[in-house]
């Protein structure tokens, strides 16, 4: 169970329960006519999670593989990392999962010196089938683990990617297992498409809850509008001028790759032009607790009131560690918290802090999940989906392309034909 | 060797050149009087690393240990944590550092499982020496481990902290190693006090090249000025309001840490309240380069011109891991990087991505490393150490306290007393 609790500290006046309206229809109409293909992956996407588990069932190469290793970067990993991160803990005899992500060699160097090739499966993720950070990986892993593309390494490795692209008629001219991604699912809207659905799968974590949690907040969404949703989404459309950052402050370490998920899915949608020709878009941070407390607390506290926060809470880790009834001499100070367990602690401190976050004024709310399972991180991404597409309808935005990031591309791919 | 490039888009005006003035008398003002201490930690705390080795060569459970356990929480693990994430590709012998943070308890039960009591000593580092997490965490640790603190369990246990603090009693007591902190030198600002030495000469690293890069900053600055730390600090004063955030845009895994460390720095240092009783401070972010242009970027490009940008690249990663002259069928649009190595990829995809936001009109600059050695990580600590100072001196505030997160942790002591 996910449960919402706002205190933003403000009322939504005529205008801005128009706006939630005309949010609210515009998201209808995306869906209809498949502007945004998102919405339906938590129902479409069973048939995936059925098709993957029949294929490594009866692959040898993927039934015996300790290690999937995603080469992918972007919308093309943050999904599955974020998932994986969250739950790995409670799947100890899951088959690990290794991100092949960013082109710097000192770390590309050490994942690859990590890798069996006769005990890993390579899923090569990459939308648009030419990202030459991906490209660029995946050909020096070829080279790393001597990689017969023609003979029957080809078992191992499996393409995912846009139909007719780049990538899915090079998998598709050396017969490799392909999964396609559908046109409107963007790639930083993608974790419940093939996408994030394969590797998870294939990891062994139950996709088959995750998708089901994602569809009952879709259901909702749309059946009952979820209120809360659209309070949230027209306090930050109608107000980041003001508040011009939002930090997600999650409690628990393995949060930290979700809200990377969260600044890439709200950065690149919400960071526009609107229509009228005016920049837009509120700032997403990420933050852990308590940790950041001891770091970036101060600034929201007594800096500028230029910041919403919104704590991430997990009620029940499920683990039962406690601080110790051990009396240090002279630093009796901090038994107060002896005999209670760490989950106690670090949520009093969630509370503590958002309690004079809230004295000091500033807008803060809170999305607790009763425990970490996928059920209830499905509904957590598809909360974010939907949060987003409706900030972005409110805005005037297109929510769902990534127009600024073209130019510099165009610039590396000169720089590289300069130097030759 | 560590270059400084600016591209602000910005001219000091005659009140911004007083301002520098007065700030860097300021800071001759601090430094002389001992207003904060952190300006001399490079030539004193030689004398730690001196004393360090000694011991370390003398005491059998030091020199045999493969671990070294940091108890710390913000200043106490931000430091030594971001100069062994810069460092350890380079020292594969080094002894490793754990660090033991958050009171997470799905987190810390799995690091507590990594320890081998017999191979490890055990840096508990608090400056306050009452910190609640650190302190409830070597509790469990003492438990979990079976510590005894009346026999030799003692000789692997070194409290860092404040002279005279509870914790410095306690260690006191038990007679245990203890180094201390002075009082000058806040938590943000102690990763070249004992906070950091201690550990990091430990570990087996060159922290007498770290304090001789530092010191070489120090002395540049109070000798020569250093006009472009001046006109950087001037420009993040005087625009703040519309420059609300920094990005430190660092292309390398291994810089991550860094950033965080940087978050602390500036988040804590900078956002207060001033003496005219405004909020003011900009806001600290950090991001890695590439795999965040495929995040965050489209969000600095296209959204609110309300963020500089900083980047950090390192010249020469030592790494000549290659993109193999392999041509994918299909695919030949990402050859043109083809028998380039990946160090010349991710520095060029800095250089078009720095080139496509200046040519935006965001004001960018670089710090540019040749080379990730202690040296030049000495003198990027002590360049946003004085950055910090400068600022926090122009935007007339106290730089070097954080009354703002005080309130937080008197509602968490009630919260557990009324649980009694």
């Amino acid at each position: 169970m996910v449960t919402y609790d706002l205190n933003l500290g403000w009322i939504a006046d005529e205008e801005a329960g128009e706006s939630m309206a005309k949010a609210f229809d515009n998201l209808v109409y995306e869906r209809q006519k498949g502007v945004a293909g998102y919405f339906d992956l938590p129902k479409s996407s069973k048939a995936i999670v059925a098709e993957v588990k029949e294929y490594a069932a009866s692959n040898e190469a993927v039934r015996d593989c300790d290690s999937v290793v995603v080469i992918g970067i972007g919308g093309s990993s943050l999904g599955a990392k974020a998932v994986d991160t969250m739950l790995r803990h409670k799947y100890p005899d899951a088959k690990s999962l290794l991100f092949l992500e960013n082109p710097d060699p000192v770390d590309l160097q050490t994942k690859l010196s990590l890798i069996d090739k006769r005990k890993s499966i390579f899923l090569v993720i990459s939308k648009s089938g030419t990202t030459v950070e991906t490209m660029s990986i995946f050909k020096a892993l070829i080279a790393y683990l001597g990689i017969d593309l023609e003979g029957e390494d080809k078992e191992r490795i499996v393409a995912i990617t846009d139909e007719g692209s780049a990538l899915y008629r090079f998998a598709d001219h050396h017969g490799m297992k392909t999964y396609t991604i559908a046109h409107n699912v963007g790639g930083r809207f993608s974790v419940l498409s093939s996408v994030g659905i394969v590797p998870l799968t294939i990891a062994g974590y139950d996709t088959g809850s995750l998708l089901c949690g994602a569809a009952g907040m879709v259901d909702r969404f749309f059946d009952a509008k979820e209120d809360h949703l659209l309070l949230k989404a027209a306090f930050i459309a109608a107000n980041w001028h003001r508040y011009r950052m939002n930090v997600l402050f999650a409690y628990g370490a393995f949060l930290e790759d979700f809200t990377k998920w969260y600044v890439q899915l709200w950065g690149e949608s919400l960071g526009k032009i609107d229509r009228c020709g005016n920049r837009v878009g509120p700032t997403p941070l990420g933050h852990i607790g308590s940790v950041d407390q001891h770091s970036f607390l101060q600034l929201v506290v007594q800096g500028p009131r230029d910041k919403s926060v919104t704590f991430v809470k997990v009620e029940d880790f499920e683990n039962s560690l406690k601080i110790p009834d051990i009396r240090l001499e002279y630093i009796q100070k901090c038994d107060y918290v002896n005999g209670h367990t760490f989950n106690e602690l670090i949520n009093a401190e969630c509370d503590a802090t958002k309690e004079s976050l809230r004295n000091e004024g500033v807008p803060v709310d809170s999305v607790i999940l009763d425990r970490i399972d996928e059920s209830n991180i499905g509904e957590l991404i598809l909360y974010y989906e939907l949060l987003t597409s409706l900030v972005g309808s409110m805005l005037h935005i297109n929510t769902y392309d990534q127009p600024g990031v073209e130019k510099g591309k165009r610039i590396l791919v000169e720089k590289f034909k300069k130097s030759r």
